[in-house]
């Protein structure tokens, strides 16, 4: 990945300052024009902005330790993974080394950095964010999320939450129509390319402000009838023999909504079962 | 649905009749033109095709055991949901009755019936589907999926088992970040705007031939990085004090597949865990 962002950021005019563990590894940018800095505290010091996409942020702490004082008035942007209360932390660090601090999220994987349409989530100072926009536009689509430095990892623990759930959709729904010998092929082409962008999607985006309302209107549908097709769902899985752990829990996560409180509700008051803590078991 | 679908017959000018347990529910449709059968055999005498949508198979039989023989050398298309043992039967039924069998699965809701881009998905008898294919296409998009009676109903399952999943995926993840207190309209617009049809549709689209050839090569991303990326989700849900059941399932899928046999491959290799049946607990 880092890779990646020194090129972009190099072919989108940026002069650009590499430092790794393992020198060779920036060989080829050296070749195209990247300076390989020989120390943290060299590679901190040739520019305004330092971006940082290390393993962890206890990584990015001792990798950044041995800049001494190099991070003082600069800017930081650290795009590893890691939790909220991590990415809080991190101000505070920083703050004490003298440094700006954005905290950010890459939403692409390598390929795809440097595109256009290539979204990378930043929250935190929003001077960083303001002052180095065109240097993060060149290596995709920056947005600012908000000043609370932990929204950037909370959006992308949060869609990757998403993007592997609708997976597991697809790939449970796919061995399903392939207990009967219908191809990934043939159904992926009703599934995703019609069904889930003109009915799921769709739906979904034309209800989110009811979901910010608690509006769970039951007219169309309640939450009993999606029972009864999760029921059946379940009920077809286990006929069909194939793995049923998926639509049970879905099943028992309904059952859950209508035990507390939402009976007659449409199914979007599910929302209300995620935002509690699961109890310990 | 009943009145949805014979009133865009109706529309679509095919000469239509009708027939309810409760007569006057058809009152609207019999000021528009529709007529009105006092029994079901007199509804099922009246046309080649008899379009059945009901509770389920069970009310089906009985509902057409009252027309005594007057199936006899007639088509019989059959949009109830059920299984897909269901569906098989269906057709001996349909068979000793001297009917030409087409089961089929309406995929949008009432208001869509009629729509030219709503997809009813019909399987069963091909004459069938050949011979009324223009009364059929009055209602939606017809899609005829194979002789296999139980396709429909099969597929139909399927779709639903995503769009559940899809929707759970989505509302958990409204969940996740609405613990930072933003609001589900906000990251609609990334999540479902964006990163769905962007990142996730198009990556499995791409991916599904794949998953015909058991093909899971690990060099992008392996199962053992994406279980840790669900680790990373089911933590962060933790913390902030959210429903953590439905990672922690993905993350004990993605387990599951490294233990029989999937370590090193990539992500969709999950569907193999799907394949096979849960063992009962």
């Amino acid at each position: 990945m880092g890779l990646a962002l020194a090129e972009t950021l190099l072919e989108h005019g940026h002069p650009t300052t590499v430092w790794n563990r393992t020198p060779e590894k920036a060989n080829s940018l050296v070749t195209k024009g990247v300076h390989r800095a020989g120390t943290v505290a060299e590679a901190v010091s040739a520019s305004p902005v330092t971006i940082v996409c290390l393993k962890d942020y206890e990584t990015m702490y001792a990798v950044l330790d041995t800049a001494g004082d190099a991070l003082k008035d600069r800017a930081l942007v650290n795009l590893n993974s890691g939790t909220p209360n991590e990415a809080h932390a991190a101000v505070g660090w920083a703050t004490e080394r003298g440094a700006a601090y954005m905290d950010g999220a890459i939403m692409v994987p390598p390929p795809l950095v440097g595109h256009p349409d290539s979204v990378f989530l930043y929250s935190g100072s929003q001077d960083v964010f303001d002052e180095h926009r065109a240097t993060l536009a060149g290596m995709g689509d920056p947005r600012y999320l908000g000043s609370d430095p932990s929204l950037a990892v909370l959006y992308n623990a949060a869609l990757l939450d998403m993007m592997y759930a609708t997976m597991n959709g697809f790939l449970h729904a796919t061995a399903l129509v392939g207990s009967a010998n219908v191809s990934a092929v043939t159904f992926a082409d009703l599934a995703l390319n019609w069904f889930m962008p003109s009915v799921v999607d769709s739906t979904l985006t034309e209800q989110a402000p009811d979901l910010d309302k608690g509006n769970y209107p039951g007219d169309v549908g309640t939450m009993e009838m999606n029972l009864n097709a999760l029921e059946h769902i379940t009920r077809t899985c286990v006929e069909q023999g194939i793995h049923s752990e998926q639509p049970r829990l879905m099943k028992a996560i309904a059952e859950q909504a209508i035990a507390e409180g939402s009976s007659g509700k449409n199914y979007l008051a599910v929302l209300e079962v995620f935002k509690k803590a699961t109890p310990p078991s």
